[in-house]
């Protein structure tokens, strides 16, 4: 696992990526208002690999969901790591990453496969699971999310992410994965349980 | 639906819902930050009414998925509600609500069914689902799923939620939940996706 150290949280003050807003507004004739964000949509990919009868997934260390893990009264300034160590940040996700360039999703969607996962797929082999809203609550942005599966001879490298991403590629049987969703409290996202029940009821059908 | 007017965004200067914090962190070595919100965990609760075998859902306007809505340059000042109107930000959800008191989860789950979908429930007729981490870009808060089987003797008000939210109570059969998640561009957050396939795969077995 990740080593952890130095961790200290402070209000935000100037952000290229979280850009947060009010939205004033008149529903049904009553003034309101909402506190949201602007965030990017993003692709995800359900990666199946055929050679092996494996599921492909990336493990991460998030720091939101480490903050999210650490009580509110404790999470503000620096952070005991002894206390709270890098694993309750450790998520299993689908491959994903936002849309931050103007190409089509689908070619969006193959570079995240490449740059995660090490396998070099065509946007013809992408089959389109479908697009949600994220974040309802607070910040409303698209997922697109879609199905490939892979062969051992696509893989060209190890994957592991682009730039300071550090990515490790998790490969999971049919039996572990039900194993792991089957599990009470689960570090993945919602997206990546739909993403599996998705895959149970379409593709695993007796 | 929704009468929606005067409608204008403006950066976020202070809020009681919206936390940002940065965080600061070493991580193998390398200085990184990330910017991330604190916001509340939640449960959300798959309603299944057996007396007429429908799924009860909750429909709302979503000020996140309206702003989401909406490319960013013109997602700024005043909005045009001609161009833009309310529709684009309703959204089909679970029953869902946020954990803002010092309750058992069921407790809040059960509080949430009654005020939205108005059933009378008790804490031991729900079935936990699983827990994840929503958000794990920015937020990473705990959801608790929970299903629960409800019967036309248990609904006791009308619903539509409390304060000034305004939540319309939908039902759908099996089938036309199928064909709603079988569309392309989904107005429903993945939890929503997840607790339709995990029911499928669960609870309608042939």
């Amino acid at each position: 696992m990740e080593k952890l150290s130095s961790v200290t949280i402070k209000p935000l003050e100037k952000s290229i990526y979280l850009k947060p807003y009010t939205m004033h507004f008149t529903q049904n004739g009553t003034k309101r208002t909402w506190d949201l964000l602007r965030v990017h949509d993003s692709v995800a990919i359900l990666i199946f690999n055929v050679t092996r009868n494996k599921l492909v997934f990336v493990k991460q260390f998030r720091p939101a969901v480490y903050f999210g893990s650490i009580p509110e009264q404790e999470s503000q300034g620096d952070i005991d790591v002894q206390k709270y160590p890098a694993e309750i940040g450790a998520t299993i996700e689908l491959c994903a990453g936002i849309v931050d360039k103007a190409l089509p999703l689908e070619d969006i969607a193959c570079e995240e496969v490449f740059e995660e996962c090490g396998y070099h797929v065509k946007p013809s082999m992408l089959e389109k699971i479908s697009s949600y809203r994220s974040g309802v609550g607070s910040q409303g942005s698209l997922q697109t999310a879609y199905y490939c599966e892979v062969t051992d001879d696509m893989r060209v490298s190890s994957g592991g992410g682009v730039d300071d991403e550090i990515i490790e590629v998790i490969e999971m049987s049919v039996d572990e994965m039900k194993e792991y969703i089957s599990g009470h409290n689960i570090k993945s996202p919602p997206s990546f349980m739909f993403g599996m029940y998705w895959f149970l009821h379409n593709k695993c059908k007796k």
